[in-house]
């Protein structure tokens, strides 16, 4: 009998969503484990990574909308189980995490191509390495492919206690650049703060652009990480430097703005997102990242777990808590 | 008697703004001719380039308010009359133009500094040497400073038939870029397809946006120079391919856009101001652009003539036409 066929054998509990709906429709059902063909590996999963997108996808009204029965996720960490017959990356028992999972991400376990997967660094939990696929690279994304953050710059992380945004904090601090954040609570503030920023705000108190204004000496930030565009987009143009950026990480809707605060300090709103990194863009961002964690420069920040029957906590979690407090996960 | 006191003792006829407002507060008086001192030059003016911001400026409502009496404008041609005691660059008779002048160019004589002043190709006349500076300038910086336009790529010029959208289809058909161009009226649009547009629309017809989608065959277009962001901006979103840009040109007010958009395909929306060009890149965009007039792949486009007395027409005309034919200029 095939490892193959002794894993299809076997049945795993997993999310299943059947329709497009609320949270209740995160149900968790017995159905087989699924087999690594070609290049993938089969993942037995410790973490789940819940990311804000899933909730899109989720409720139907995203653009991108997946056959049915669906299992959502793409970020999970664990113990590789087996390996498909041409994979040559990774052997059974190896650490790892994945931005890209096949069969999805909230089950016990899954199956994702090796050029996605990646070694988990020692030093790192599994609740760590579920925190690493979407917020790392989309924050690196955002900071040094699309925004072009330099040492020395100025970057004001406007939603900074969440996934991406602590992940932001790390990275542009590791890059020698001074940073700002923002939070929606006490908690919030202090848990940017230990992450690195030198100064923290919050975003619920009237008036908190005029600080932050006031800490650059009113000359205005070089870079906004941009959590909320929708809410923050017309006020960070004018928080901006000349020749700023804002890289729009995440958006809830339509928004106004005056370009003409866009030309007269020659600033820039740079859109980004992760599912357009090719291939050598996700070499450097990778090495870039294991540099980090095996040095200790960055430490995925875990917020709130839930189980897999909880997925539907996580997801109203994640879209309507009033201030994020790390990365929220699924631990199986 | 020396030259600065000969040139001072004379008298030159000069528009002068005693009181900011609609375009009949630009009155032509008899004042003094000014004097070249240090690193400046005189110029005799042959030819005064009118700019849409002078008329913004003229207006008190723009954030530039410069101390009245004033003389507007910054792009002349003509030919050096003096020399200020340090200047080396020129000599009196040589054909020149500038880009700054510093006592005011709608007169018959204007000071300029020697390091934005420029030799006149040959082949130009006076009236085509007074559309280089702002239109130009602004033209190149737009398409390589700001949005990094390449050969092969579709560029879009949205307001394509006035000085600066005219340089830059010519600008981007000398690079090799496909070029696509808008305009109000047939004439419009026939001057904007002789001077190297491949595609020309009417962005007064219903559906034209539909019409350039077709043409990229659904891809969009890799780059849009923008000269009316507060009416266009929202649908550039839609009409850029991924990794697209718009570079913003022109703007006159607040405009709703959903930065989703920006997200999806990573496209950016790209502040655009000629004053911020600094003397590196003044001295390449220089250098670019008297290749392209001497070697003919540039020719400035003079759209309607005024004289000094007739500065009110043209600055209704600049602001008010349906359709801009070329630069508008005052001959002196």
């Amino acid at each position: 009998m095939s490892a193959s066929v002794r894993a299809a054998a076997r049945a795993m509990r997993a999310v299943v969503v059947r329709e497009f709906g609320g949270p209740e429709v995160l149900k968790v059902e017995e159905v087989a484990v699924p087999q690594a063909e070609g290049k993938q590996v089969l993942i037995k999963v410790s973490a789940v990574g819940v990311n804000p997108v899933e909730t899109y996808i989720r409720s139907g009204t995203h653009n991108i909308k997946p056959p049915l029965p669906w299992t959502p996720g793409c970020d999970v960490a664990g113990v590789v189980e087996e390996v498909g017959k041409e994979a040559t990356k990774f052997q059974k028992g190896d650490r790892v995490f994945t931005r890209g999972s096949v069969t999805g991400a909230y089950a016990e376990f899954t199956v994702a191509e090796e050029d996605t997967t990646f070694r988990l660094a020692d030093r790192l939990s599994f609740q760590q390495g579920a925190a690493i696929g979407v917020p790392y690279m989309t924050a690196y994304r955002a900071l040094f492919h699309r925004t072009h953050g330099k040492p020395g710059e100025t970057v004001l992380v406007h939603g900074a206690s969440g996934g991406v945004g602590l992940a932001a904090v790390q990275l542009a601090k590791a890059h020698g650049m001074v940073v700002m954040g923002t939070a929606g609570s006490s908690e919030g503030m202090e848990l940017v703060k230990k992450n690195g920023a030198a100064h923290v705000f919050n975003h619920r108190e009237e008036g908190y652009m005029d600080k932050i204004m006031a800490a650059t000496a009113g000359v205005g930030v070089d870079l906004i990480i941009e959590m909320l565009a929708n809410v923050n987009l017309e006020k960070d143009l004018e928080l901006l430097a000349r020749h700023g950026r804002v890289g729009v990480v995440g958006n809830r809707g339509p928004t106004q703005i005056n370009a003409r605060a866009a030309m007269t300090k020659e600033t820039s709103i740079i859109g980004v997102m992760l599912y357009h990194m090719d291939a050598t863009e996700l070499g450097e961002t990778v090495a870039a990242l294991y540099a980090g964690f095996t040095q200790g420069t960055l430490n995925p920040v875990v917020g709130r777990e839930y189980s897999l029957e909880q997925a539907p906590e996580a997801h109203k979690d994640i879209i309507e808590t009033k201030s994020a407090m790390g990365k929220v996960v699924l631990t199986v």
